[in-house]
């Protein structure tokens, strides 16, 4: 697959759907300057709007729209980008996913039910939903639309001046990780990061190929994939520069330093990658300059709900 | 005064201390695209930082360091720019200000001495600190280095890239402004938005020299000065564009909005600004392209304490 060329027709498709996020370079996080790349500012406070506006727009969408089964960063992408462009959209809620998630997806217009029990109930009622009425669901992680949609941050942020030899990033399913490795073909060194709880993509790299593991820990309501993505597997293979784990604690400091020194107040998710520099997990090189993606906002409880 | 010439120095002494705060433009958060600077994105959380560089910068600082009485951004700001260059720093805090101010400024390392009552009772022993030791006070707004400090922001926003033709600020004691003012001159249209409940500036101008008024309200804390400065008004009567009002709960919308759509949670004067689009205080012409000044994110209580 050509995907530089997706990855840039993503990027036209996209364009004034998806937020551009801004970056910026601190000195207040680490002990040398990091590129933060915000995009937890992104509509539904992630970068899962991105792909979800892309697979919108490439394939004609059905008259019954669009649904998922989603509590998390996904569903409320996924209702949004529907209901902005118009189609009908029906998202299946885990009661589990809490008030937090659930008021995120109301927000968004789109039609909501919310399922007794967990995600697997949630998923049950999408299943029936889809092949009662022919709606279209719209893949979290693994598919091409998704990556290359996922890709166009790494295209924007370097077109935004991104100057980093290193680029850290949070791993769950893989669909952000695989744009972006993608996009930079080896250019740049990424490196994957992961919560000790959930390691999809280090589990899937030890075994040589996409495994379930275990998943767990605080960030598990977005990075908690049980099998990392194919795409995302492959091109990990062909252009990962390191894999690496930190424990939920450094991710709740990393939180923490987030909020305290600059006002950036995310998700666990989103302080994963930063984790990694902060706690020593991965060590650059003197000299070495590193960027920090800053992927999800949505914390619970929501301090203003 | 060349005030050019002024903020252009002082951006040039305070590079490197203060943080570059990024911009973004957003069409979620009015019905055509608003141009914001994420100021609350600096150093303790406000634009305060600046002109507290500037002013340390500026001149020699005695051995006894710096006292300021302060439980606010402004105090957060001193305490920060001052132990971060080295000198002493001794702040005092009225027991009201709260722990999440207090918490704020005790990270930056300053001493801290938290006085039973108000903030007159801190100021009280901030002049008896200032008379037995010889330290320094830096004025919050209304003195040429803090103004000049509070300009760098307009410089390095026009240096991003800033395409609007107004620009929406709010005020306290208007030190933000006037620098804003100072660096513009003229050049595009800048909006004072005062809360109906501090309208310090407001009533200046209707009066025409500063005038006490009576300050309450849910931004009270950050803009809630009894005084709008003699520098403020005097650039207010030369260049500013229009004062306009909002009520409380305009500004507790902006508040809300700000953080559902894009993930910035600030504090009620950082949405003040805003809120004068979003309830009409200020209507722009058509075409009329506009821009949003973010500027603090101290936001009580801590989500995260």
């Amino acid at each position: 697959m050509d995907w530089k060329h997706e990855i840039s027709s993503a990027a036209a498709r996209i364009k004034g759907h998806a937020q551009i996020t801004p970056v910026m370079t601190t000195d207040a996080l680490w002990q040398r300057p990091v590129e933060l790349k915000l995009e937890q500012l992104q509509h539904t406070g992630s970068f899962k709007a991105r792909g979800a506006f892309n697979t919108l727009l490439s394939e004609p969408v059905p008259e019954a729209g669009v649904v998922a089964a989603s509590g998390g960063n996904h569903g409320a992408a996924v209702a949004y980008a529907a209901t902005r462009l118009g189609h009908r959209a029906q998202i299946f809620v885990p009661e589990m996913a809490g008030p937090a998630k659930i008021a995120l997806i109301e927000r968004t217009g789109a039609a909501l039910t919310v399922v007794p029990g967990e995600y697997a109930n949630a998923l049950e009622a999408a299943r029936a939903y889809e092949a009662e009425t022919g709606a279209m669901q719209v893949h979290a992680y693994d598919a091409p639309g998704t990556v290359a949609g996922q890709g166009t941050l790494m295209r924007e942020w370097e077109a935004q001046g991104l100057e980093a030899d290193t680029v850290l990033i949070a791993v769950g399913g893989g669909g952000l990780i695989a744009g972006s490795l993608a996009w930079l073909q080896g250019a740049r060194k990424v490196v994957a990061v992961e919560p000790e709880t959930s390691c999809a993509l280090h589990a899937a790299l030890e075994a040589g190929a996409p495994v379930d593991v275990q998943v767990s820990g605080v960030a598990a309501n977005a990075l908690g994939a049980r099998q990392v993505g194919s795409i995302c597997h492959d091109l990990s293979q062909a252009h990962l520069g390191a894999s690496v784990l930190v424990p939920d604690d450094a991710i709740t400091e990393a939180q923490t330093a987030l909020w305290q020194s600059h006002r950036l107040l995310v998700e666990p998710a989103g302080a994963t990658a930063l984790a990694a520099l902060r706690a020593g997990a991965y060590v650059p090189e003197p000299g070495e300059r590193v960027a920090v993606l800053v992927c999800g906002g949505n914390i619970a409880p929501d301090p203003l709900g």
